[in-house]
């Protein structure tokens, strides 16, 4: 695998590479990587705590948010499968880390990847996919209504709709996709830097509009997918 | 140095540590790096320029920034003598990268550093301190108040204080500290994600409550640091 390789194509959440898989798989045959099962919202760490593990979501969905004193929290990723987080230069975790839904979670001691070159590209691969997200989202905080923010949420979920390259909508007329938030409106509104009443109105707005449906409280299937996109600001 | 080393303090602006300059300039020897001079903001690539080098801020400022099709625009990071850019797993850069001041820019074709293990694990650590960096400027801008993020962003350019460990007042009773922000305040709205009015009516207001004095446009005396600390929401 060549470092910082060009034209990879991660996309929103991060998955591993097979190389990255494999190098994590070799090392739990060795016994050095180890995994555990978490609940729905159980904190993997606290903000402060040793830094001394990687961490990879080998199932489920991971945020990872930093509260300031008075209690105002903002989640600064959402990692799903093969997203990789615990990844911090200091001595100490930098955000605290809680499951979002039921999930499965490797860890590995830094130390031993200091003897793997692959584990280290692998990394190293994850954290610039990481970079981008983050970019995409400080735009997204920065510079986007309520309604950009909630858009480009959704379509986030969208596989290959919304990006360079986009596919357009199916050639049969109907272009819907069923999508599962696995986060409360609250977590959505600490993710995307609004309040709950915003992301609720704007959700509430978005259905009366005929733009998408709520099939449950964290299913939505978006109606008109080239419609939520046109809402994304990036158009 | 150790993988993902933990304990190092590498602080606001990244700076290269001198393995990694040490690893920079034995490039440098064999002609695989190039300096290259840049007047004040002037670019040094655009969104989706080819993403085939990692670059180095050798003296100087730089800003990478994110346009929406209608002009907004989020300034994403500022990056300070060792900050490393041009980091991307696509094929073309996600930002624009432009100096801020008169600059001098070291630059690396990708291939080149698959051979240099010391060169892959010091772009790691950098990228490391970027993602800190990442997370922190998402609560900034999803969380925080504009005088808050005006105070944030005038406490990083003061060293040792306003961290853990923060050191204090000098016992000499003097609370100052003179700051270069090298950005104009536009610039400095599209880094916090106000306006530039906001920018403005927060600097005045915190002269007027004889926190702060201008010296001239990018120059600020802080003359209570612990004051404008107080307002950054952090305490």
């Amino acid at each position: 695998m060549a470092y910082l390789d060009r034209g990879s194509t991660t996309g929103y959440g991060r998955h591993a590479d097979s190389e990255g898989d494999a190098s994590w798989a070799e090392l739990a045959k060795t016994g050095k990587s180890k995994s555990h099962r978490y609940q729905e919202h159980e904190a993997v760490y606290y903000e402060g705590d040793p830094a001394d593990k990687v961490y990879e979501v080998v199932e489920g969905t991971v945020m990872l948010f930093k509260l300031l004193p008075d209690g105002r929290r903002q989640v600064v990723e959402v990692l799903r499968t093969g997203g990789l987080f615990g990844l911090t230069s200091k001595a100490h975790q930098d955000c605290n880390a809680e499951t979002l839904t039921a999930s499965v979670i490797r860890s590995i001691e830094k130390r031993e990847i200091e003897g793997s070159t692959v584990m280290q590209q692998h990394i190293a691969k994850c954290m610039l996919t990481q970079l981008e997200t983050l970019h995409d989202h400080a735009v997204l905080l920065g510079r986007k209504s309520a309604f950009e923010r909630v858009a480009s949420f959704l379509m986030r979920f969208v596989p290959e709709r919304g990006i360079v390259g986009c596919i357009g909508p199916k050639p049969s007329g109907k272009d819907e996709s069923l999508i599962v938030l696995a986060m409360t409106r609250q977590e959505i509104a600490d993710y995307l830097g609004l309040t709950i009443e915003t992301v609720s109105r704007v959700i509430s707005d978005l259905k009366r509009r005929g733009l998408i449906t709520i099939e449950k409280q964290d299913r939505i299937r978006i109606t008109n997918v080239c419609g939520i996109c046109h809402l994304t600001g990036t158009h």
